[in-house]
């Protein structure tokens, strides 16, 4: 790192540290002609001022922490391209940690920021998390929380999130007005709130339509070979389902797998909708109907609004709530027999 | 953040700040009763050691930067995976920045580094980027820089990348031996190393197999409309492709659609081989034949490389090369018509 401190700019210039720095600050206790001479020698003497020097004197590390738990998935890494650019625009340090899915590491990671590491977090929990307490210890520590996707229903700070009980609810019905009379929610979480929202949303189509005795959940985990399992397992029972609605991308592929190996036809045998972000599903065999979340949005609105609270010591993020709705795209995955695709629409 | 200071600590314990901090960091110099005191009262009066001065005193940050063009890319965002597993087991922290693909925004990225922010450097470089004096400045500032995947040749220090002219070689020979006869390599840039030496090893085989006069480059670009366009263009000439090599994942999703959209019908009137890490290469219509990158470990290895020259100091990234072979993966976009697919072998 560069070696000259403002000591030793001020012994080049004949100068006190003080008069240095206010400056390199452009105060207006010192001259234009001083300023020039400390702008140039810092230029010739290549001066960087310390940015953790500075964290230390202003209390502000100019950084904020992304904590979510994967990045190999399309939701997440547009979230965090949403995020990437309005801290870029704003002169941030994006941090990212990834948690696994773990809560244990999601509670330690979080746990090191109490050390003023960063200004603010923004957070999209595990699949595992149901305590509060390590976030709660962040904000009674100064340290302001935004969540985006996976909330904490109980912390009241600024949430970002999609409409997941609406978006779930229109996909069941579109399954079943496509004809499903079976219709499975292939869900990844038994704990968290958007899996929660989703599923009632799923119900709540089920029963306007008087399905209600349908309802058929199959709980996914975090172990791709388990899921194969349980989906191939779903999948084989007597009265098998002849629809599904797939609470993520990664539950998809394996469902589509599934579907290859063993000879289903999507969608003349299954008809398949999914939450999903991928590039390629217009392209998939056949093309995936998706409800498409607003992901690169979700990371930017998050992102706005903690460093609107950062900036803005009047602005209270408790009880802001954004809701940017996702969208049904209609592809071939749950047309009608003989009915020609829709591509070029979606 | 947490408010206590080491000085009010050692108030509270009636000790100098100089024997707390020893205590602190197990000292031989302080009683083990000592110790105990210290670390119970530190614990009840939850101090948090601040980051930001002990970086300023060890003059380390413990944390490291990872640059890159893009994140919604399965070959970066595998990458990062890899990267962000090594630094947790390390106790690092990782900074993320994108570079959008433009070389103005990875100098002043790079520029900032000089302050210390970062202990060291991860970076795959933008299209664009021909320059080095940006990370020449960086290592003469004693920052320690590794690439992987887009390395600058000129600059030396740590390299982690693939076999990019084999690999490319093999895929057109596949071609080659599956009938085409007018291959087309989509390349995403002009200048780019692991671009030209695809480019290379795509020409080697054509020379091999007798057909120079058959080299047919597409040079894409950044902009999605403009690549569907070149694509377009190629796919309608007189004697149009009947091979196509392309360099990133991004080009083939485009190169599908405009089959698709053209009816052109892979593979029995087109066959493509593309340079990806899709987690949906298996299903899309038709399955792709890929050249699978070693993303994560070659995340990982730089990143193991880059934490050995910071903690030995003796040890030195200077013609540091680690080549991670890719595999080519055969599936239907390159079977012979009437063959059925090898998905179950892939």
């Amino acid at each position: 790192m560069s070696t000259i401190t403002i000591k030793q700019l001020a012994q080049e210039l004949n100068l006190s540290a003080g008069t240095v720095s206010k400056a390199l600050k452009d105060s207006h206790e010192i001259s234009a002609e001083t300023k020039k001479r400390v702008r140039e020698m810092a230029k010739d003497l290549d001066y960087v001022p310390n940015p953790y020097a500075s964290s230390l004197r202003r209390r502000k590390s100019k950084t904020i922490a992304v904590v979510l738990p994967d990045i190999a998935d399309s939701f997440f890494s547009a979230a965090i391209k949403g995020i990437e650019t309005v801290a870029q625009d704003k002169g941030y340090h994006v941090l990212v940690y990834l948690t696994h899915e773990l809560s244990y590491k999601e509670c330690s990671i979080l746990n090191d920021f109490k050390s003023g590491r960063v200004d603010g977090v923004l957070i999209s929990v595990s699949r595992e998390t149901t305590e509060n307490h390590h976030v709660n210890e962040l904000q009674a520590n100064g340290i302001p929380v935004v969540f985006f996707d996976r909330v904490l229903p109980e912390i009241n700070t600024a949430k970002v999130v999609t409409n997941d009980f609406e978006a779930a609810r229109i996909a069941t019905k579109h399954l079943i007005e496509k004809g499903c009379h079976r219709i499975a929610y292939l869900s990844f979480s038994r704990t968290l709130s958007i899996s929660m929202d989703r599923l009632e949303g799923y119900k709540q189509a089920l029963c306007d339509a008087g399905m209600e005795h349908a309802i058929d959940v199959v709980f996914c985990c975090n172990d791709e070979d388990e899921n194969n399992r349980l989906i191939k397992e779903a999948l084989s029972r007597q009265s098998k389902p002849d629809g599904i609605l797939a609470s993520a991308e990664s539950l998809t592929i394996v469902a589509y797998h599934v579907c290859h190996e063993m000879g289903i036809k999507i969608p003349d045998d299954i008809k398949i909708v999914s939450f999903s972000n991928l590039a390629t599903a217009l392209i998939l065999n056949p093309s995936l109907t998706t409800i498409s979340q607003p992901a690169f949005e979700m990371g930017e609105s998050a992102a706005l609004l903690l460093f609107k609270s950062l900036e803005k010591n009047n602005f209270v993020l408790e009880g802001e709530q954004i809701v940017i709705p996702s969208v049904l795209m209609e592809r071939q995955s749950t047309a009608c027999s003989g009915v020609p695709g829709t591509e070029l629409n979606a």
